[in-house]
């Protein structure tokens, strides 16, 4: 019955409107009570509203609920819920804020959600060794307050106040990723609970070295697993100083090649720039009605740069000396913090700027990665692509590392344009791969990109990342019919 | 008997003496001849000096001679005469320059070395995508060579010319690695032939994107697993912008502690230091002497900025700030050439004034890494341990990311002594560990190691990284003996 309606759904596009009724058809009472007995009664919930909030993400794809959802206080009762998921052969699905896009939490096969915002505790702050450790409830944004004082910061930022184990799990970068690297290299340690219960360290525990070639690395093989290997209970971080000083910097290009060319050139001469964002002229269109800004529509970039006062000045310098031989006309800056944010405005309003093209549209991003150098072909394509499929849709770039996405606007009671738009999807990934691409750079894989990933990878790294999955998850209950 | 002799060498600790023999019990002549038969008779070798040759590396671990050493031309032989291997269970060993620190190329249960060398092209450099792949016998300063001209380089530096592959093989870092990052953020893809002679793209054949989240980080599976998984066939690497400009410096401290709060305070102010490393005074000492300088002997810094001309003034002004308040009293630097290699002639010659401390003894190396925090207390408690056990060594350390090395000098013909500096290794390892550190920042686990491995990570942890093994390597073929 529950499969059946959640085909249905898909098929009619409605994702959401028909979950709200809860599943309960595959745990008992028995079950749910052994649950309470674990974490409390309050800790524990199968209502129909509260499993329909637990079986979705941002994404496209229909909600699917979880039979109940826990809510554990601390490791201890995560290893023993999921001790009992895996002798009653139950799925666990591992949730933190729910901000993904690509239905990384969504409980196709049914099972208990772990919803694990309760454990919110900032743990070893050691300020002269850059590192802290933070439980699956603490969002980027809440450490950086947790730090405002200690001359440091965690500078990966996915857009979404995402949960700081979420964004492990998923290998989540954003816009600072081409100065400060993504999740995989700030990484340094993660505590996980395996699917039978057993609590491993990855790096061993309390570790929080800077490096290390000690044994296979386990850390890596857990970022970006979307909780198809275990449940992320600790991460230990790697921090950075906070800059003294910041620019924004603001420029319009005659041309998609043009702004890319420029990105390249800044990127090879060294210019330490922190973040450098796209937006093709449709984005830029949609944020000046959207923003009421003036910006001229073009393909645009976004930067800022991140130092001392001195060393920025020369930095922003060479910058506007690179875009102007690139064609750029318009080339605006400041260090000033209002007037810094006003020059981002169309970049930090994008997503809702994009909404308002199609009210009461749903948004939908997608990403992929390419070989910079590929960015302007892959991104003209793309804009061909949006319109042979009849689909209203804008680039957003962290062009630095080649990644960019694509923001449709997607009616979802329209079964053929949800349709389409699954297939532009495919289209893009497709072509990412067919220019050494990836199929996606941040967002991961989850449901609907399984098939890419067959592609992208190959038959013998498939063959080996199930086997991986079958040695740490024997009965595969973690997240299961997600990325493989 | 080959066992008894190695076993009797290990008592004796009289490395390489003994292994010119040639081991060829374990493999039939009619095996020899199928390895002729896939790669030519001039590529297959029996003759004892080269077993020798291929038995050992540059550590104190005793020669084990393989049975066979063959050379491959390509992924192809590579490919056929693995799957040779596997179908006789005979032990694959993959060799490069033999210039690792753990015994990770002996072969302690004997089989066939692959000394990869001969496949030593440069392919598909993408000068704006940042990107190269190259063969195991292509080694950093050959590839730093081919891109004189392109204006990009490869910062990983371990100090010895040691192959790219074999770099990623053993996670190798260096003194670049503190603003460059280490192999492990520098490779993006990897070829590599499965002990069944099957053929994996660890990113997917092909690929060279900044980032993906697409599926399990194979590549970073593979990257430091000391040719346990695999044999690395080609590397594809992230290329970075050669700098403008360079100054180095040279700094004396009153202590090592100083020598520290410096370091971290500058790694703290946002300062891209690209190289910062320390000598204890009795390095410093050693260097005066074997190389005629007049260095202050006490614990000392070397730095190396780069950037713009501009920048990098103001980044030397700053970084003598720090330094003058934690009390150096010597700060010079220069960005001249001649200059700069003047200054750092201490650091350079590191490894030959060492060896000249205790002429005729052998010089051995290993290494730990712990929080920077903890780098004071650790390098005092190595200099106390050192005179405990009656050794000869001196500290030289990458402090920027708390990784020191402890260079021993140790006479081989000594069993007793041998046998003190094994303990003291083992002792250095595990205050590491008692400091939240790693037992190795970038040597590997080899031979030595693995007692400490199983200390540093945990049964879980340990008990993973065997079922990983297994399914890659069912047979356990591949590099037997080594990190588990």
């Amino acid at each position: 019955m529950a499969g059946q309606l959640r085909g249905a759904a898909r098929i009619l596009g409605s994702w959401r409107s028909y979950c709200s009724k809860g599943q309960q058809e595959k745990v008992s009472a028995d079950f749910v009570e052994a649950l309470k007995a674990v974490v409390g009664e309050p800790n524990v919930s199968t209502a129909g509203v509260v499993l329909e909030q637990h079986g979705h993400d941002e994404s496209m794809h229909g909600c699917s609920p979880p039979d109940a959802v826990v809510w554990p206080q601390n490791v201890e009762q995560v290893s023993r819920l999921a001790a009992l998921c895996y002798n009653h052969r139950i799925p666990i699905i591992p949730f933190g804020t729910g901000t993904g896009l690509e239905g990384g939490v969504n409980a196709i096969k049914g099972g208990i959600c772990f919803n694990l915002t309760h454990m919110d505790r900032i743990l070893d702050l050691n300020v002269d060794d850059f590192s802290v450790t933070v439980e699956p409830g603490v969002t980027h944004k809440a450490l950086n307050y947790y730090l405002r004082d200690t001359g440091l910061w965690f500078p990966v930022d996915p857009g979404a106040d995402a949960s700081l184990c979420g964004m492990a799990a998923t290998g989540a970068s954003g816009t600072n990723a081409v100065r400060y690297g993504t999740m995989l290299e700030n990484v340094v340690n993660l505590e996980v609970v395996l699917a039978d219960g057993q609590i491993l360290h990855t790096a061993g525990r309390g570790r929080r070295f800077q490096k290390s070639s000690a044994g296979y690395n386990l850390t890596e093989l857990f970022v970006g697993s979307e909780g198809t290997l275990g449940l992320i209970t600790t991460a230990t971080l790697r921090l950075h100083g906070i800059p003294e000083a910041t620019i924004a910097a603001v420029c319009a290009f005659p041309s998609i090649q043009a702004a890319v060319d420029s990105t390249v050139q800044i990127i090879q001469s060294g210019l330490p720039v922190a973040r450098i964002e796209f937006l093709d002229e449709v984005m830029v269109d949609a944020c000046n009605k959207y923003s009421g800004l003036t910006n001229a529509v073009t393909p645009t970039l976004f930067l800022e740069f991140h130092g001392s006062q001195q060393a920025l000045q020369e930095q922003v310098q060479r910058a506007e000396e690179i875009v102007q031989q690139n064609g750029s006309s318009h080339f605006a800056w400041s260090k000033d913090p209002e007037e810094r944010s006003r020059l981002w405005t169309a970049r930090h309003n994008a997503w809702y700027a994009a909404l308002a093209l199609r009210p009461g549209c749903k948004g939908y991003s997608t990403d992929v990665c390419v070989p910079i150098s590929r960015l302007p072909e892959i991104m003209v394509q793309a804009k061909k692509d949006l319109k042979a499929f009849g689909l209203t849709g804008s680039l957003v770039g962290h062009v630095g590392d080649g990644n960019f996405h694509c923001i449709l606007l997607v009616n979802s009671e329209d079964a053929d344009e949800h349709h389409r738009a699954t297939q532009f999807v495919k289209q893009l990934g497709r072509n990412a791969l067919a220019m050494n691409g990836t199929c996606t750079g941040e967002h991961g894989i989850g449901l609907g990109k399984r098939q890419l990933l067959k592609e992208e990878i190959g038959p013998v790294g498939i063959e080996i990342m199930r086997q991986i999955k079958s040695v740490l998850d024997t009965k595969n209950l973690m997240n299961p019919g997600k990325v493989l």
